[in-house]
């Protein structure tokens, strides 16, 4: 079944977005009738029908609501720096998306080289993923920000946040962390946090974790945190 | 300390292949003298110097062996649908290297798009992600095989075989499979495997399994299926 996404439905009819619509029209080429499934992003889904048909504007009858999948009572949030090359940050929210985290910040570290990023880009890639994957949630993406505005913030929301640092004698994230709590990873950019910023982290009370014996790229980290979280929640 | 491969490395005197000895000259610019890491990909690794520089050709001095890391105990074989996108695979071969693959098998089923692979970029990209993660072993790429006659000669190594399926009742991969044993993973094409090739599969013996809750494209489940293993392998 095609999922679609629309921020704002609720019961009888809806419009989908711009770039959704064409994707009905254009890509899938449904017609009038033909059923549908559609998303807030936060967990309500409608099975549905196309009313009408327009390459900027498809209207849906929304017939009937799907039941609300259970909220983890856990969640993810990774904050991660932008790698050089930009597809590698793609992956690593498509995969991320996929295998299941909440919010995901990008964060400016003293290491990093690129210090910009396609919001826009990153959102759609993280909605296809959402609907490729069959999920009702759509991960948030928060503004880039600064390593110390990030240690400003984290935590606010009562997670505890750890710092992925390879082999620094810390324990393994897999051993460090429990099920069923809130947690925020952070992951370096190629080149790892300095010496300054794992100093500076220690002292706001965030905890430095390895990924495993072996050395990872960050957006390898990326995937890897999100993964040893879903076993951790899985297993224990 | 840059790592490089020789396959055929033993104690004293090493040629490095002709792309290993470019990376050497024209990308890292080594000059004689300069010490660097030589392993054979089969757990052997050298602290080494550059004793004569050419691009075509670079000598270098093995100076004293390093020690093997400790081959582990398990391993992990994956038998994977190329990707229509062939960047996805790549991807894959890429990032399960980073966390952990012994062997990997492309293999061609029904719901195939793809059904030739390109051997030798594949091999460029494992030994890549070998050396970046500082790995000794390298991955063994085995030819591209039908879904047959992978069905007649999987298990051979006293492996058991598991094939990843989407919800179709069965159990997730982290509680079907054991520690520390020789495990091989069938991850079907975009399309999954057809009904007929599961059928095959169950005939032989082979135990299907889901990777979790949400679907998952056919590179993230190759990915999550070598980190469940490394988990499983970690935690149990």
């Amino acid at each position: 079944m095609n999922l679609f996404y629309a921020p704002n439905c609720s019961a009888g009819e809806c419009t989908l977005g711009e770039e959704e619509s064409k994707h009905a029209l254009k890509v899938l080429r449904l017609a009038i009738g033909d059923s549908i499934q559609v998303t807030d992003g936060k967990g309500k889904c409608y099975k549905a029908a196309i009313a009408s048909l327009d390459s900027k504007c498809c209207k849906v009858d929304l017939l009937n609501a799907l039941p609300t999948p259970a909220r983890r009572l856990w969640s993810l949030h990774i904050a991660i720096a932008p790698t050089k090359n930009n597809s590698r940050l793609e992956w690593f929210l498509e995969k991320a998306c996929e295998i299941g985290v909440d919010s995901i910040t990008p964060i400016l570290c003293e290491h990093s080289e690129r210090r910009k990023i396609k919001t826009e880009r990153l959102e759609k890639i993280l909605l296809g993923a959402m609907k490729q994957s069959q999920q009702y949630y759509l991960p948030v993406l928060n503004p880039l920000m600064s390593f110390d505005e990030f240690l400003s913030v984290t935590g606010a929301d009562a997670s505890t946040t750890y710092m992925a640092s390879y082999k620094d004698g810390n324990k393994e994230l897999v051993d460090a962390c429990q099920p069923g709590q809130h947690t925020t990873v952070m992951i370096g950019p190629e080149g790892d946090f300095s010496e300054a910023e794992k100093e500076r982290a220690k002292l706001n009370g965030i905890v430095a974790v390895n990924l495993g014996q072996t050395r990872l790229r960050t957006e390898t980290a990326g995937i890897v945190a999100a993964h040893t979280f879903a076993m951790i929640n899985k297993i224990r």
